[in-house]
Parts: C-alpha cells; structure tokens; sequence
C-alpha cells in the first residue's frame, strides 16, 4: 500500500495547491434551502441536512483542492444519527477522489489508543470510518502517540499531532518553558523523530503536526525544527491568518504544508462579497469562487 | 437541576464507597456466551455483543457502586453501529441509577468544544449521549476547556481534565518543568480554580481532575493542590496501583475522589481466583465479586 505521505505529496501536485477545505457542519450557517421546514430538535433530520450540505462541498471542491477535514464534533453533537453521517461523509470524500483527514483530536493509551486509530484510520475496507488521517492530541505522552503511528502507518495512513493551536488560549500550557523549550517544541521534537522514522525514502513522514497560521513566528520556527513532517496549518482565514503568514511553511515545490480554510469557504454565501451575487439560492457557486480566490492565494505565496 | 457534584456526593454516600466501574468492552475478553456465532468482522453483531455485556455489567453494579466510564473508543472502534450501542448503555445506566462518566478525552477549542460539550454532558432529553461527565484533554489550554465548563455546569453536568495520567508515558510532558513546577501542575492550578468557582456551597465543585493511582507521591500532591476538585483515578487493579496508593485521594468522609476499576471487574469471569469458581458461563457472578472485593478494599483505606 502506498503511504500516506506519498498519496499526499501526489494529490498536492495534482491538484497545484496545498488548500484543505474543513467541513464544520453548523445548523445555523447553512444556506436556507437545506434547513427550510427542518425542526432543530430532530437530529436526524439535521444530521440528513448537513450530508445533503458536505456532499454538495465536496462536489465542488474535489476537482480543485486536494483534501476535506470534517470536525468530527459537529456530528458528534448529532448523536448516532451524526455519526451516520459522518461516515457517510468520509466515504463520498474519498469516492470522489478527495484524502480525508478527521478532525478528532483524540488521544488515548495503548490498547485504548489501538481502537481509535483502528475505528478511524484506513481503507473503508479495514476500518469503520475510514480516514485518511486523523488530528491526535499529545497530552498523554509517548505510548499514547505511538499506538496511533503503528496502525496509521501499517493502513498507509497518517496522523497529525496537535503541537501550537491556533487559538489564543493555545499559551496556556504549550507555552510553558522548561529548560529554554516551549512545551510544543518537545512534542515538535517528537513528531520530527517520528516523521523522519516513516518517511522511508520520501521527503515526508507520515506523522504531520498541526501548528496554527496565528502564530507566524512559531510556525517558521516549527517548520526548520520539522523538516520532514507535513504541518496542517488550521486558523487562515476566519481565524485571521493570512497568505504571508503561511509562506515559510511550504518548500520550495509548495509541498510540506496543508492550509485549512473551513468557514471561509464553506460557508462563502454569507460572506459580504458573494453574498448579494450567489447568496442561498446559488451557495455552491459561493464555495467554488471561495476556493478557487483561496487557491490563487496560495499559488501567490508558493516560494 | 441539581449540581453534578451534589449529585455525585449523593450517590458516593448511598452506596458508602467511592468505587466506578469502567466499561471497556473488547471482543476477545468476553464471555464465551456472548461471543459464541459471532462474526469479529460484522460490526453490528459485535455491537449487540457488547450491549448485552455493558448492560450485564450494569445490571450487577448498579445496586452496588456509585458511577460507570464507559471507554468511548471501543464503541467508536466499531464505527457507528458502535455509537448507537454507547447511547444505548449510557441511557440504561442512567435509568439503573448510576452516574455516567464519559472516558471521551475530547477536547476543541470555541464553538467547536461547545459542539463536543452539548453532544455529550446533560441529561438525556437535552443531550444526544446523555452523560453526567465527560472527560477533556487540556493540551489546547483555557479557551478550550472553559466552554466544556460552562455547558456541563448548565446542564447540571461535570468534566474531569486530565491532568497526571496513569500510563508510564504521561510524564513525556506532563513532567517537564517550568518555573519550578511540572506542566501538570499549571492544569492542577486551572482545574483547582474552577472547582472552586462551581462548588457554590458545596465542598467540591463541578469541573474535576484525573490522576493516575500509579503515581501515588503526585496523586497526595495534586490532592492537597485542588481540594476542591473530584479526583478520577484510574491505574487501580490492573495497572498496578493499589488500595494504599488512593487511600490519601479520600477525604474523611470518604468523599472527593472516584476510584476507576475496568478489566479486573468486568472481565473477572477471566481472574485467576475466580475463573474455576464461576468462568464464562457465571461470569456476572464473577463481576459481583470482583466489585464487591474492591468495595471491602476501599472502605478499610476510608479515613
């Protein structure tokens, strides 16, 4: 089975551009058409309203970006309806020639840790949910990390280790200096050794890291201090990252990083500027002008 | 509504011990009864085998011990036919009397925790999983666990965040010092302020904290750090802490700490001492005993 890595490097260069569409689900966001006559209490019907939405993404987005991020907590906050759907979701991403990294951000140790990493990661064939990737929290330690490497690894999947989060509270702990070193760079250390450890003869491991676009300075530093794990870089956009800030992260093949765009595009006919052009009624027009302008973007920024 | 930390004293109280039992169901450890014509690879059937056991399980403690922890990842593990099982056993819990302590370990940040917060916490007609605490990783910091605080304490719900974890792996960074002091400790601090600020007139307030009984010298530090925080311990039995190591956990009263037992209770049919006494086909005569054995345990080291 190819790797992780591999696959990615390759729809990366397929698709000439590093955008991660997120698929963040929220009742209140979507356009009128998919919640007209819906009861906010039936979570079925909600949950069959966010598929209706994520399948009309993804038929969008899947000639023009290489990869979706569904946050896993929106269908969560559904039940098992959601969790349906979810699935549902990750397998017409996948169909449609799209990578699918989960966003779980789960963590557990050793055989507990086993059987997330083999409900979420692999072909639909060898696992429920079937992911590509999955985004993994470091809070428990080596043998927590590890786990989700091995199966990752043995599906020819991938993980990404939370290291510097986007949001302002991301200080609190990650920040926190022993012996000279911020927290998130012992856990940058980690996934550097363990991406180095999987990437064989590729450029790139299959263990990445998620280092937020709001911290441009950390992410400069992060990406030298991991040269060879792909970062998922969350907080363009919306969260006020901007093109110049995720330069430093992409190599000179603009490869080596993913910028995640969830709202922004998602959600693109709302925003002031297509709003009056597409609004509701032609949402799906607002997504593909949403992802293509952030796609020229980062063309624009590609060293 | 009653807070979850009155509502927990309560319970702790009327079943004079401080013992919760973790549901972790795993095909293989199961009684041979519940397995026997089952397929491992057809998940729905492992589902309903994994039911039975759970609610088994639940309908043996249930008189017994104040709080259940079903282990999320081996329901997710199964995909969702595993969800619509883990709503299933959280409803029958709850309707047997018990607490229900969610082991979900998520953590987000914003609306997407909030997501996560009202899927999981409060009680079943304003939740889709219907627990009574959920628990939360703090590697994202304070603007991810205080929207996590803020649903659970409306819903008369809790959460427990991690803070000294039981596996050796938990010192990776949970260990690494700043300032004189391990990272553990910083989230000690945060968990122990807002203890304080939801215990209104109680002893102990509604946001809790998980420390690993095989750390037994930094379980009485982080004891004496947040006194009024609910201690979850698990590394009881299997993972090699004993009855000495929680006793400095209790308060006189015999309150403030939840001390976890998963395999060794449910899978006691398996126990040396009792698997030619009762084996597969008694095995919830085996689970009584082995929950009752750990009850004794706990009321010789009550202060």
């Amino acid at each position: 089975m190819e790797s992780f890595s591999k696959r990615l490097t390759d729809a990366v260069l397929r698709r000439q551009n590093p955008v991660v569409v997120g698929l963040d689900p929220r009742f209140t966001s979507l356009p009128v058409g998919l919640t007209e006559g819906v009861d906010e209490r039936d979570r079925s019907a909600v949950a069959a309203a966010y598929l209706e939405f994520c399948r009309g993404v993804i038929d969008v987005v899947a000639p023009l970006v290489p990869a979706v991020k569904p946050q896993a907590a929106f269908f969560e906050q559904l039940g098992p309806a959601g969790m349906t759907v979810l699935e549902a979701t990750v397998r017409y991403a996948r169909e449609k020639g799209l990578l699918v990294i989960l966003d779980g951000k789960r963590n557990d140790i050793g055989s507990t840790a086993i059987a997330y990493a083999e409900g979420y990661l692999g072909p639909p064939d060898s696992s429920s949910w079937g992911a590509d990737a999955l985004t993994v929290s470091p809070y428990l330690g080596d043998d927590s990390l590890t786990p989700f490497m091995d199966v990752a690894v043995a599906r020819g999947a991938g993980i990404f280790v939370l290291v510097k989060t986007s949001n302002p509270g991301g200080a609190t702990f990650q920040d926190l200096v022993a012996q000279q070193q911020p927290v998130y760079r012992y856990v940058a250390d980690w996934v550097q050794r363990q991406a180095a450890a999987t990437a064989g003869t590729d450029r790139y491991g299959c263990v990445g890291a998620v280092v937020g676009a709001t911290w441009p300075e950390q992410l400069a530093e992060l990406r030298q201090a991991m040269p060879q794990a792909w970062l998922l870089v969350p907080g363009f956009g919306s969260q006020g990252g901007g093109p110049e800030d995720v330069r430093g992260a992409l190599d000179q093949g603009g490869l080596g990083a993913l910028i995640n765009s969830s709202r922004a595009i998602i959600f693109a006919h709302s925003r002031p500027e297509y709003k009056d052009q597409y609004g509701d009624a032609q949402w799906q027009r607002a997504v593909e002008e949403a992802a293509l302008e952030m796609i020229e973007q980062m063309r624009a920024v590609i060293p």
